[in-house]
């Protein structure tokens, strides 16, 4: 069986190969909301959006600013997204007596609905293009730390007017890498409440094994309710539900937040990619990934502790697998190198884009410089040396005080204006901090720094004081007081000065080491990030000159529109339907013995009978996808809701830089099948009976 | 219960300070059989070997070849060893529907006895000072890489002359680092058969979570049989057995073959080791981890395959993880240099020592020329680029058709003529080679390989022939037709010239990558090790010269006696009995609600009321232990066998650089439970019958 699993990828290659020659990636795409492919949707699949529909369909999505999308299922509030979007909250509002993230929850009436105690929930309203306004405020004769400077000042104004005109969350977003720049301005929501959420053995049915595979059985899906003074906000533009789900071939639509892809990256920031970012961040999270087994091994309390950050490791572990696997095909950056080459001679050979040519130049000399600071750059200023949440929180608190005391435009982006209610949700969240997880996480990446450091660095000197990590981590998490709400506000509030003075072991660890942090990022904007963004606007300026087709930036965690249609494909010869069934889960379940994580819930059981066993489950579709689109609704020409994105197969994990319609897939939750289960197997009639109304 | 460990590890930490000042390292030393401390042992136990009794100990010690100790138990060929020893044989002799490892083994009669493919034991019987010869072969004015081919050719010589003479395997081993040679003789035993098992489930009680930890209840055992000419052997030298093992407070003996320590690595080389040397092996295994742990979700018959591998990781893992947190402590790298600052005091003051004044600089010398090739030796040399037997059995064809060539002084020192038995031992080996399991593995290291050179290495691009690791893999495994045995038969005799034309795919990339791995080879041969044998030669004559007391060597795996006394010890403020009960297996099972790894086997639930619950089960002790002294025998001043080592306590894994017997323990299966359990449980009366007679 691996076997074949392996000669398709073989497969898959040649396929891909084909590709690109013929260039025929038709459903390519994560489209602007104000740059809609209107010829692209009405030349291939005859279909013209009007401005209310896509109006109607940017209101409606929803984005969970803890990394993920949603959209809003009821004029009542009620917002779907998946399970393991929703595990965040779930595991935060969860106990050692209450297990929500695994047995589930279902509000019996309002009242029982569970608050989040940090979720923020935004809803895009509005989009303006910035661009020439930011650009004005660079001056071609500025050094790139000026340049950068400028930049931040002019985007933190922007913002800053925005928030006070519209009363709403206002980000400029770089779009291309720093081609253009919008303003996102979006109604936030901070009353979030958990309605309801199936078991974790339905919501991730097939566990790790199954994870990025096709065919699926996976209830993955959560329910939240979006509260305003105290009451269900009421919600104007909401998707209407489709009780079937879409038909075989139908096109579909999906709305929502990709979190990064690299497909506009020129072949140097690729290999640096390849060769440095990747094989870095991998080794991180296998470090981390083995921390969490073996603090859970140490009790079910442990393992329930530990259980929603190792989801979330290994899911990011295979995501980067499989990105890296592609990079490392020396057949696919030989494909990139070619059309980048192409691009340069067009460039050379137009005097219109003179200003152009050394781009590519630039941007490679960048990633030398990013080799140089890459580890003091993760280490300190990423944090990777301080895996801690109290650790993030003194430094937040550290910093804050620090930036407080300069004007808006000048500080650290993090901490203008604009954006400090939603990090003081976060900074002041409620949610529980395992002291002993914090130990186990933090020993570890002291030990990561000394040994990306050598033990002798006087960095690792300062942070370790004499101790080993271990010992050191147990200082630093023992001694603070940073687990409690009220000691974080009594410092937020206080001031410099208070900080200065405090005593406590992570504040002052915070405090130690933000000079050389800050430094470190300092040449990183100067030398890698204002470099990029000029060179890459060049580029983006080629390319849209050059190409006779629109393109669309690469993803940047901001709304976008992708479209496709549901499609079976061929694996290993196999022809896959393009949707799985109800009846398959238990099928399913028989053929892996019911042995976790192929063992259904005993809810599952007892309502078989009453189930139609014949309901699309899970469907397959060729929209172009990637993490941070997990709960993005899909919907049909009409607008009703047809499923929700909860993965793609293994096929698509490429499409960080490359996107193929042959083989790739999102994968999303019917509809149909949503309603079935809420009304025969969880007993929530009256619940799916506010769906899309 | 967490927090409570790691106040643990800083109380210590305290404990260990305190012994640096009072250096009352009582039962330290892993003692030369032909340089035991007489004195010591007479002096603190009042104990006086006879020479009769320290040859008889020293000829019922066995060593398993695979990695691991035994002993001879009885006159009919019975041998001892830990289960977690013998499993590199259970797996390689089961089979999807035979699963010796898992399930445990009893043959009801000789027929039954099933052979290893590989294993090779060997029982040392003479050793010989040849350090004389050695060093005289090497002259003072040759460079390091003509004294290193010189000291290579000596060894071999020698080795061969008494290999020719008695028909005995003739190792020269190095000791103390390059401060004396030693031969040593071993009667080979190659027929080595199966005897019983047990189930895994109480091999290995308790899994990785108990792993390294007491109170234990394991029964880590495993009885194989030596034939020779088809019958079993006639045994002269075994241990007799005490039914009752040793009493609390007694003095007990441990012979085994302690695998390797630093405790003489002068700082720079404990650097080495920190900074370089330990994170590169972890990230190394964490990705072999990660990759066996994927490998086996895919079905049982794959968990199977994976298992004994993927236990040895972890135990690795666990083990350096320990080690490096250790060397990560500030205090114990600056006790180790306050150590060395005295040393090198004395022979700066002494004419005497003048030629080892500049030992330390030298060996710190050799660590910086070591961190230059380390990455390139260990991908290339020991082959971390290509994780795959097959790899393994080319490379060792494509070399020995080239070292054939040459005179034996001249070979590569693993294909010398004394060596070629064990080499084809291993070479020609039945054991299955599962090619899904090799891809998976080797898909990974080609991907390593990538990310440690780049991706544009022009090795990397060698290696990879412009596919993706992924592809290259199944190219490589699925052409390879070295599986058969056959096969690596007729290439092994065809020379130079069929290993020349080959087309194998595994043959050819051995070919490909061996003129690069041979030279960084020889690079570190000349440069770091011959660099290193030197001045520790040198180290070595100071510290003889200096210390009143006698020294050991730093362990080489090759057959130590170590001593100390069953003893219990404190631990977060509570005292550890000095052992654990049968009955106590059962109440630990309770305990953990008989989740697995805590889920005792059926055979013992069955048992469970004719069973001496009071028998003492896993016992502690001080003796001075390290990997590779699994399955070492303990045995009492009468020489009578009271157990078999197993573990050490998670206080015991700085054991490699410093050692205490304040709280680091050994921990053994006492000779009493051992034949309760074969009697009561495993209805093997007969078997345990036979043990000592």
């Amino acid at each position: 069986m691996r076997e074949e699993k392996h000669l398709h990828s073989l497969t898959l290659l040649a396929i891909w190969l084909s590709l690109v020659v013929t260039s025929a990636r038709a459903d390519e795409g994560m489209w602007l909301y104000n740059d809609l492919p209107r010829e692209l949707l009405k030349e291939r699949h005859g279909f013209e959006p009007t401005d209310q529909w896509i109006e109607h369909a940017m209101r409606a999505s929803v984005r969970f600013n803890s990394g993920g999308s949603g959209s809003f299922v009821s004029s009542t509030g009620l917002v779907l997204t998946n399970h393991h979007v929703g595990a965040d909250t779930l595991f935060k509002i969860s106990t050692r007596e209450h297990n929500y993230l695994e047995d589930g929850f279902l509000a019996k009436s309002p009242s029982e609905e569970q608050k989040s105690p940090d979720l923020e929930l935004n809803q895009l309203v509005a989009i303006e293009d910035v661009t020439d306004r930011v650009n004005q405020a660079v001056r071609s004769d500025m050094s790139p730390a000026d340049a950068f400077a400028a930049r931040r000042a002019v985007m933190a104004e922007i913002e800053s007017e925005s928030l006070k005109q519209t009363g709403l969350r206002s980000d400029v977003v770089t779009l291309y890498g720093g081609g253009r720049y919008h303003l996102y301005r979006y109604k936030k929501y901070t009353d979030v409440r958990l309605v309801y959420a199936p078991e974790s053995d339905i919501a991730f049915f097939g566990g790790d094994p199954d994870n990025f595979e096709y065919p699926r059985y996976c209830l993955d899906i959560c329910l939240f309710r979006v509260y305003e003074n105290d009451k269900p906000a009421k919600i104007e533009h909401f998707f209407e539900w489709s009780p079937k789900g879409a038909a075989d071939g139908e096109l579909v639509f999906v709305s929502g937040h990709p979190g990064r892809t690299s497909r506009l990256f020129t072949v140097a920031a690729l290999e640096f990619l390849r060769d440095v970012a990747l094989p870095f961040r991998l080794a991180e999270l296998r470090r981390h990934e083995i921390v969490l087994q073996q603090y859970g091994l140490d009790s079910p309390e442990a393992t329930r502790r530990a259980k929603d950050e190792l989801f979330s490791v290994q899911n990011s572990r295979k995501a980067l697998s499989g990105m890296l696997r592609g990079l490392q095909d020396p057949r696919l950056v030989a494909d990139k190198l070619a059309r980048e080459e192409a691009l340069r001679s067009q460039v050379a050979a137009d005097a219109k884009l003179k200003s152009g040519r050394e781009a590519w130049d630039q941007i490679a000399a960048a990633q030398q410089a990013h080799r140089e600071l890459f580890i003091e750059r993760q280490m300190l200023e990423r944090g990777l040396a301080f895996r801690s949440q109290l650790f993030e929180i003194a430094r937040t608190l550290v910093r804050m005080a620090e930036e407080d005391q300069k004007p808006n435009a000048e500080r650290l982006r993090e901490f203008r204006d604009s954006a400090r209610e939603s990090l003081e949700q976060q900074l002041f969240s409620t949610a529980p901090i395992y002291s002993d997880l914090e130990i186990a996480n933090l020993a570890d990446s002291l030990s990561n720094l000394a040994e990306e450091l050598s033990g002798n660095h006087p960095l690792v000197e300062t942070v370790l004081t004499g101790k080993s990590p271990q010992d050191r981590a147990v200082e630093l998490v023992s001694g603070s007081g940073l687990a409690d709400v009220a000691e974080r506000k009594r410092l937020a509030t206080g001031g410099p000065a208070v900080l200065a003075k405090s005593t406590d072991p992570m504040i002052a660890l915070a405090r130690a080491v933000d000079p050389q942090a800050r430094a470190v990022r300092k040449r990183f904007e100067a030398e890698i990030e204002e470099v990029e963004r000029q060179a890459y606007a060049e580029i983006t300026k080629a390319i849209f000159a050059t190409s006779g087709t629109a393109a669309y930036p690469d993803a940047t965690f901001t709304l976008r529109l992708a479209f496709g249609t549901v499609s079976g494909f061929v694996e290993d010869g196999k022809q896959l339907p393009p949707w799985t069934t109800i009846g398959g889960a238990f099928d399913h379940e028989k053929t892996h013995n019911a042995q976790p994580p192929w063992k259904l819930p005993s809810s599952w059981h007892k309502a078989r009978g009453r189930l139609k066993l014949d309901t699309p489950f899970n469907v397959v579709c060729t929209a172009d996808i990637i993490g941070g689109n997990s709960g993005s609704p899909v919907f049909n020409r009409q607008g009703q809701f047809v499923g929700i994105i909860f993965d793609g197969n293994i096929q698509s994990l490429s499409a960080d830089y490359i996107y193929t319609d042959e083989l790739a897939r999102a994968i999303y939750v019917n509809s149909g099948a949503i309603l079935e289960s809420l009304r025969e197997i969880y007993g929530a009639g009256e619940l799916a009976g506010e769906l899309g109304r």
